[in-house]
């Protein structure tokens, strides 16, 4: 009994915090409900224009999944929906089944079920960890070719009427959004007038577009509630979906966690990172259910519902309510807003997403991480959003793989009147004719032992006359069969040349490692606990007395 | 002139050696001709039937690239031609053309040709480091796995006319490969008559089922020289074939380059690896214009070649001259060539290949390298042996970067009396509450920070009383941005706690990354040359004299 108390909330989150429900809290939720829905209205909408798929896809989606996450979610603040990210690689993903015959809505349904069930697997699995190989350049790098891409597709609906209208529309949005919070005072009531001003623009717009005329609108929503459906999907789509399905889900969930653990740390809550995989794969499921699309936790959407007060993720559940009302009552009036204006809204979003500070970051940083970056970027851009990401993580694999099959080799001295050795072409150090002592700086495994070799017969040809080699293994973490073989095969070699072999600073795994590999039988020379204890043995013949 | 004179043989080994060519050179590459002519003739018939070709294509491609490899290999010993790793992996590259209704030979011309410009390309951009990440376990793996199916493919043919002739067939070959050889005494004429056996048991075999009736032959061989002939491969082909050609010629060159180098190193030579790159690529640009299929060095022949006595390429090229002239003259006996006795041949050959002594080594040594072994052979038997190494290569990388994403992080303490640090539970070592020295066993990259911010967490949260962190980089060797992003993270985080993060043991490289990742400008605490630095200046505020 005990155990399930402690489990329960563990597995159910909701279980946890809604015991403790305060009149209070209600009061910041409620509040903090309406602020997020008056912002996830239009959004909702826009990122089901960026998919490809009709407005109401994106209020759908918007219902359900909220009240989904309240209930599995471990994060106080989460807010879940449509993203820009995910929206476009749904446009990239659903093209083949919409080529094949299926209806847009619905195919984004099953890439909604597919994502999310993935999402769900990988939560029990425990795999996690498969989004820390989603490294910071090739996220940027894919965020920032998604936003050109985004960008690029409105530029037609921006001036498909009239240039003079998407200039202003453009122009008003960049102001309320961007000019205008600058202009204010500070202050609770000017952070909501803030958040509410591109609103307020687009409602302006629509105004204007109504009353001139001649501008093409969003045209009629289907009023009413979503209706419960179950996504139609063969098991052949289902496999040809499975890793588009994949990268959309990870990705969601790169961007879902990486939100929630910064508010987390901010409000010293603790998050369960598989737990949300399970609620964020569950809310994907429920968007498929509704007819929505893929959705997940959004950088903006999520800070502001923490900045507007929510306690816990009944402002989310308040928040759906909010937005089935606005599906049931005021499609109408969606209806009548001017696709520009829609079009301006997305493209401003858009090129707030462009990340040049990663860029010039990386920049000064190192060409693999440009590499990568820019990579990722021209495979978005030129591929498509899905293939964008899963060339980006093939790419920063392969610089990594790349870096550690090239490990420098450096020969060391004794830094004067110390215990210490350190690379002799950086530090004034002693060294010993006749013994020559050189680290590796890398794993040995089957990827640079060659590259080792080389290296190494480059020390010895500089080193005519050298008797004794030692290997300082302290930068070496690891060795895999083939390092070790490697080993066993270099000994004889050099056994021919007059020199033995000998290693020093080997960690307790490597050890083991080279003694099951049969190195450490076949040594001709000493294992040494230091490359002081080495040098001094070697090169003086006297043993340091702390030997252990 | 002078660098004129010194490039040549660089690029044209045959002008380094032919010029001090002597007589006695002459006879001993004359005499290793003849013996591995005799051992070629059976074998280029037996793996044509392997790759599905027809016989005359196996000695074809025994001929001129012979001559071609002679011309520019830096090898004195390689004998190239059909193997049995690259013609099972030919049947299985050329499969699909077949079906789009190309001609078995013609597939496989296309593919040698294919494989052969991919070889030369990589020769002259230097890329034969790409061998590097074929692991042994993935070669060891691969190899068994073709054996299998090599030997499954042939039983159907040694049992097709009478159980009793394949059985026979199979016992008289394993007497003269394995029994007769040991029953010999020592000498050059027991070893010629060893290398011997196996034809006259061939001879044996073919003499009898023509006596017999009854039992099927190889049939009608073309008498006469292989016509030059440009294989005809559209666009797309090449294209679709591109991958397949590339494995074949890196497991072709890898194999030629492992003999090739263990013979140099015997026998004092040097081996240039690019330009084996080149002389094998352009050897299989000559396979295919004259209907061969694709070739590599192989061990047998190659020591065979070695021991018999060869000092240079010439042998190979007088080898290439026998075999025209079997090829002219020879075709209505090899047509009398019993199929099963070339069945049992093949699977002779095939069972040993199978690796039993690496899958008992590796399963010693790690379950991760038993993994890549075990995974390779599986794939190679389940879905054929081009995917088999490609799968192989990817697993044995997968596991690499698995184990590079969950590095040891251990934390350190003093060994008494010594200025040496080492983990605190695996040595009897001094600690001072307040200073927490930690090790990080790996590069810090995008991979891998989540898990060592977890690790870390774990130890603070035993030390509650840590004011001082000292990360001890001595095994770190690279950080990409991912990685110094991380640490200039997790220090606003830890100040929260009262908790300073110090280095220590940071190499040149490593300094460098976290100034330009700016780690080190922003950090609370200081940079130290030594963990004993830091815990004598962080533990008693003494710091050793010796600072530069």
């Amino acid at each position: 009994m005990n155990t399930l108390r402690q489990l329960l909330p563990r597995l159910l989150p909701i279980a946890g915090w809604l015991p403790r429900y305060t009149v209070q809290r209600f009061g910041a939720d409620l509040a903090a409900s309406v602020v997020v829905a008056v912002l996830l209205i239009p959004q909702s909408v826009a990122y089901a224009l960026i998919a490809g798929l009709p407005p109401q896809a994106g209020l759908y989606a918007s219902t359900l999944p909220l009240l989904v996450y309240a209930l599995l979610g471990s994060s106080m603040t989460q807010s879940v929906g449509p993203m820009a990210l995910t929206s476009l690689m749904t446009a990239s993903a659903i093209a083949p089944l919409i080529a094949s015959g299926m209806t847009p809505q619905a195919a984004a349904a099953a890439l909604a079920l597919i994502s999310g069930a993935a999402l769900l697997g990988f939560g029990l699995l425990r795999l996690g960890f498969l989004t820390h190989f989603l490294s910071l350049p090739v996220v940027s790098g894919f965020t920032s070719g998604t936003a050109l891409l985004i960008a690029a597709g409105q530029w037609h609906t921006l001036f498909a009427d009239a240039a003079s209208f998407g200039v202003i529309a453009l122009a008003l949005l960049v102001f309320s959004s961007d000019g205008l919070p600058r202009l204010l005072p500070g202050g609770r009531s000017s952070w909501l007038l803030a958040r509410a001003a591109p609103l307020l623009a687009l409602i302006l717009l629509t105004v204007w577009a109504a009353w001139h005329g001649g501008i093409s609108t969003l045209g009629s929503l289907p009023a009413g509630l979503p209706g419960w459906q179950w996504p139609a999907v063969t098991l052949e789509q289902a496999r040809s979906m499975l890793l588009p399905a994949m990268l959309v889900g990870l990705v969601g969930f790169l961007q879902s966690i990486t939100i929630a653990q910064t508010l987390a740390l901010q409000r010293q809550e603790t998050l369960q990172p598989d737990q949300e995989l399970i609620a964020l794969g569950a809310s994907n499921i429920a968007a498929a259910c509704v007819g929505g699309l893929p959705v997940s936790g959004g950088f903006s959407r999520t800070a502001v519902n923490a900045q507007a007060g929510a306690q816990t993720p009944l402002a989310g559940v308040m928040t759906a309510g909010w937005i089935m009302l606005a599906a049931l009552w005021l499609g109408q009036w969606l209806a009548l807003i001017p696709k520009a204006a829609l079009a301006a809204t997305i493209m401003l979003a858009a090129f707030k997403l462009l990340d040049w500070r990663m860029l010039r970051a990386t920049w000064q940083f190192s060409r693999r991480d440009v590499a990568a970056l820019v990579g990722t970027l021209l495979a978005t851009v030129l591929l498509g959003a899905v293939e964008g990401v899963a060339i980006g993580v093939l790419l920063s694999l392969a610089l990594f793989i790349y870096r550690t099959s090239r490990p420098q080799v450096v020969q060391l001295g004794r830094l004067p009147g110390s215990e210490h050795f350190r690379n002799v072409r950086l530090y004034e150090v002693e060294t010993h004719p006749g013994v020559l002592l050189v680290r590796i700086d890398e794993q040995l495994y089957f990827g640079n032992t060659r590259h080792i070799e080389s290296a190494l017969t480059a020390l010895l040809a500089e080193h005519g006359d050298v008797r004794d080699l030692v290997l300082v293994l302290s930068a070496v973490n690891d060795v895999d069969f083939s390092g070790a073989d490697w080993l066993m095969r270099l000994q004889p070699i050099l056994r021919t040349r007059g020199i033995r072999i000998h290693l020093a600073e080997v960690k307790a795994r490597v050890r083991k490692q080279l003694e099951r590999g049969h190195v450490l039988q076949a040594l001709d020379g000493e294992v040494f606990l230091s490359s002081h204890q080495a040098f001094c043995t070697l090169a003086t013949g006297h043993t340091p007395d702390y030997e252990i």
